[in-house]
């Protein structure tokens, strides 16, 4: 009865909320003959509705028509923004980091073993010192330096090797801020993890402006990336405890472990389609 | 399109899972007219479905005929256990204390308050001394000495304020163990909180045994009462840091925090009709 | 050997940090026949020390003259800000709060019940509705309401009641913002407990403010009260949970049980001499 | 001021808790022109002192002549047991490990990035299949096949690799129950992680009866090896949440992030001599 044990599809979906519409998804899932497993949702006070359910897939070849009718008979006549998904399809995932590389080993870790569902596909870096230990783990490494003066095109090279071919890029701490056009031209999602309990701390040296501040605890939050810096819909945070006597290197130090928790909670929720997005908020069910 | 704008009903049901159910019972409710406002559901790797639907109410005059209904057309054949539960009607409680106030006050305040659904009712006591502070919440108090002679007589003496007469008994630190008998009258549910990250230092004085095992971080857990002692389903559980400055009456401060919250938070889930039990687990939606 | 079994003193100190400190205080106390029970010390990056040592009391006829020569000897020549504080002598406290009574009755709950070394001493409030539970612990209860127009003279107002009458005033969700000419004419500390974690959504509505960032947790921070609105030396924050199904009342109702914890350990920690102030930040030993 | 900038020794010592201890101590060092940069102390209900100091080393030269008058004047006079510690001797530590990698790969991490101050020396496991990962950080791997025959003779080869060539052995993992005769024969302390909150779930399968308890919450507990199975001083634990929807694979997976901080925080600070052991439970200081 898990999903794991069968083959299954996941369906996402948002519409405005009106009653009967879990009735008449479930009843058309049911009508197919298709045994719905998980289902989730979420009504919000503007009024807003949305929806993850887990159904035992079609036949491969049902499928098109399937969705077919669904978007005809369903998703149209309700105003529905929606997607399904096939849980056995892995994802493909590029990742990008700059010197650090806690998030990006702890990552890789995770994918080989098999906590992540999804297929690491490359890895871009602007530095070089990450490439034997990403290359240990099978993966192609791709160096592409990044400077104030070549920064458009530092952009379009890491395009080159991103558009079409990836599902996801997750910036593993990628320290460079990307364009709008950049963001726009990849075509997919990109999760950031930033070193801080944002909105504290967005922008620049998070650890030393905490310290500054004196807090008591320190964070970590994952977020899509958007052409505002550390201001997309936020997937996951957390916090630990610092006290007066962790110097900032304590905080960094602390803050790593912090940040690798958070940033693979929020890909795992996003590689298994659990994540909405609802304007500047997520729905992660 | 929130419960508590409008008049809700919640059905709780478990039963053999097997393809269609959710479809099934999501048409009976939209055939019968009723909107779903939230639906959560669980399947076991037992293989057994727990569900917790919210809907819109029907009209009074027609509810035991729905009902019927959905327990001859829907429950019957799927060999399903479940329950109807009115949203708008308050559970009557009954609180039972032993010495310590922490917890009674904080229940008393927080139903005063309104973050609790349900109306309390009265308390009992072995001790005399919450009888002015109780008071001051408009409430009854009864105190019933318990001693190793009067047992059964006490015992006896509480069934009679409580059977039938209320819909929940909460142990706020009711530090006397009830017998099977005792339970068994009630006839209705009863949940403790228990000073202990249960299962470590089921029993008399956790706070000692756990100073002396030299643990790091303290607990609290709020569980049904069975006949076993501390061990029936566990509702909501938490943990706090102590170190070794923390004698043992600094563990039963930092507790007495957790025991406040960990009790309110399952008093809540269970008031909100949130809680099934499967065997010795509990689903909390 | 335990502080509370014996009559102790506290000294709290800062100064330069220079080899030899440590030996010279606890040296100076040594000679002095007082047996040092506690120690703490933290020396900062930019180079200051800051010390917290428990001793058994000096006979309290000799005390003047113990401080009188410890501040000659050791606190003068070593550029020294230092303070004894007797460890029996319980400070008076003042409580401010506004509508909400969820840290008032909590932090007189926690007085009464000795889990705060100090002694509450009266309640202001600018609202009325407290004024029978205030009452029922025995405390005097002033109403002294404010207006846009009347600020001057209800902050001269509460003046009267606390200006040398008190050791410490509590903002126990006391929503008025405080001049800085009162805050100069109480002449001591003020805590207040903000329901955020600070710096994020410092000022207004943070509740509904952290709804609508979507933050995936809820903090509560308390700090003294400067001019400077929310932008105080923190003394302890914490965070808690929350999801998208929570709305800005689950949040605020989520975030009591924050803000009834996080100051009162804030309390507690000032109460014991605990709490040293370093610029904007604070050593909480 | 801090410790990292100029070379600094440990001082840990415990003795029967009595007036002047302090004074004593810190005036020996003070005479001995070692300034002080760190004290912490603390006093068990049981009147046992426990210390540790940081102080700016001795020239090497005269060390030797310090520790012994150290020894001589102050620890033999006051009962104390003491050790020096140079904190820029790195201690030797070996690994050992059985299946699961986590603990094992995040450790090796943790040394080659600096934030625990020792030297990976060798890793030993009963499995071949962390080889190469092994390799790759530099260091030897030896395998040591371990069945029901063959354990006193595989506990021997072990040995053999560890006697008097380590200062620290930390089971990442390592799911052979270790002999009191091993134990002996080690000469130096063993630091194991245990998947569970101790005392509860101790021994086999803990995920397993931790999910048929139904508990809210899983723990995991780094302990010193004693040749009572996971009874041993406690030096950290922590605890992470689960809800009815995870699976004992969950567990097992949440798990892993729970002992990888719970193992490295243990790790750091027995090697930044913190930990003193107080019977059957630890101070950290």
């Amino acid at each position: 009865m898990r999903p794991d044990r069968i083959q299954t599809t996941r369906l996402l979906l948002s519409c405005p909320d009106r009653p009967g519409i879990v009735a008449r998804v479930a009843g058309f899932l049911a009508d197919a003959g298709r045994n719905i497993i998980d289902a989730d949702q979420h009504s919000t006070e503007q009024a807003r509705l949305f929806m993850r359910l887990v159904f035992e897939s079609a036949p491969e070849s049902e499928r098109a028509q399937l969705y077919g009718r669904f978007a005809a008979e369903v998703a149209e006549p309700l105003s529905m923004e929606h997607r399904f998904a096939e849980a056995g399809r892995l994802p493909r995932v590029a990742l990008m980091a700059s010197k650090e590389d806690h998030c990006l080993l702890d990552l890789l870790w995770r994918f080989r073993s098999d906590e992540l569902p999804g297929e690491p596909a490359l890895v871009i870096s602007n530095h070089r010192e990450h490439e034997e230990a990403v290359r240990s783990f099978g993966l192609p490494y791709h160096h592409i330096a990044v400077s104030q003066q070549n920064k458009p095109e530092s952009e379009m090279a890491a395009l080159e090797l991103l558009r079409g071919k990836v599902d996801l890029v997750v910036l593993a701490r990628y320290m460079q801020v990307l364009s709008g056009e950049f963001l726009e031209g990849l075509g997919c999602p990109a999760i950031n993890i930033h070193h801080s309990f944002l909105p504290a701390f967005a922008g620049a040296d998070p650890y030393q402006r905490a310290w500054e501040r004196g807090v008591k605890l320190i964070g970590a939050t994952a977020h899509y990336v958007t052409e505002d810096l550390d201001a997309g819909p936020i997937i996951e945070q957390d916090t630990a405890r610092v006290s007066h006597r962790d110097e900032v290197g304590d905080l960094a130090r602390i803050g790593r472990d912090l940040e690798r928790l958070v940033l693979a909670r929020a890909v795992r929720a996003h590689l298994e389609d659990r994540v909405l997005v609802d304007g500047e908020r997520t729905v992660v069910f």
